[in-house]
């Protein structure tokens, strides 16, 4: 499995062991051009429930050789995704899904934290091995 | 040349047919943590001024094979930059520079036009092979 798949699966699991369903692998959303459903296909989007909360789940490995560049990439894709579930979902919340060496090594620095906390991105920090959630970070 | 150099030497030019003078290539911005100066060394901002207007451009060529990705990138990065550029040089208004054949294949769609409006993302489009800035949209 390449990276990507490793961090994927264990976003899954470790949703499943905090009590969520997973309901959709991918989440599939469509506008009315049908482009971001062909692109989330290659950057699939998770989907789970527990109770009546519904979420959705961006999974990143930061697995690239700059992690501000991939961080780009992440915060374009959250923020381009929230827009899309806004008007398709608007119930479902939107978080990133963060593994834990990648948090304390990376997203503790001053442009992640002003970022996150400008644009208002929920995270997912987990721990991949344990294949536990180690915190909701709203 | 890449296509990258040859779409930042083409937005170089169009500002300078529009009466701007380029002051900074790249233009470079420092967090505590140094992290953005070494991305933006591979992703150059361009700084430039006219009159008493101070500007910073990002260029994208999108040239990668799909849009919306590129898309997702564009925007992590215009809003990073912003963030530091409200730190650190807070006069200077920031650009995204998108060729005229990407603005109307690409940017007329739902996806873009949403998030450019929810983001208030500023766009110069540019004629690369006229070297002429076709319209400011702030």
């Amino acid at each position: 499995m390449s990276a990507r798949d490793i961090f994927h699966e264990a976003v899954k699991a470790s949703l499943e062991n905090d009590g969520w369903t997973i309901t959709h692998d991918p989440l599939t959303l469509d506008l009315a051009d049908g482009q971001l459903q062909i692109d989330l296909g290659a950057e699939r989007l998770l989907a789970a429930q527990r109770q009546n909360k519904q979420i959705a789940v961006e999974v990143k490995s930061f697995t690239a050789p700059s992690a501000t560049s991939e961080f780009h990439t992440a915060l374009g894709q959250f923020l381009n995704y929230r827009i899309v579930l806004k008007l398709k979902d608007p119930e479902r919340v939107l978080y990133l899904a963060v593994p834990l060496e990648i948090y304390e090594a990376f997203f503790l620095r001053q442009l992640p934290q002003l970022s996150i906390e400008e644009y208002q991105v929920k995270l997912i920090i987990f721990d991949p091995e344990q294949r536990m959630i180690v915190r909701w970070q709203t």
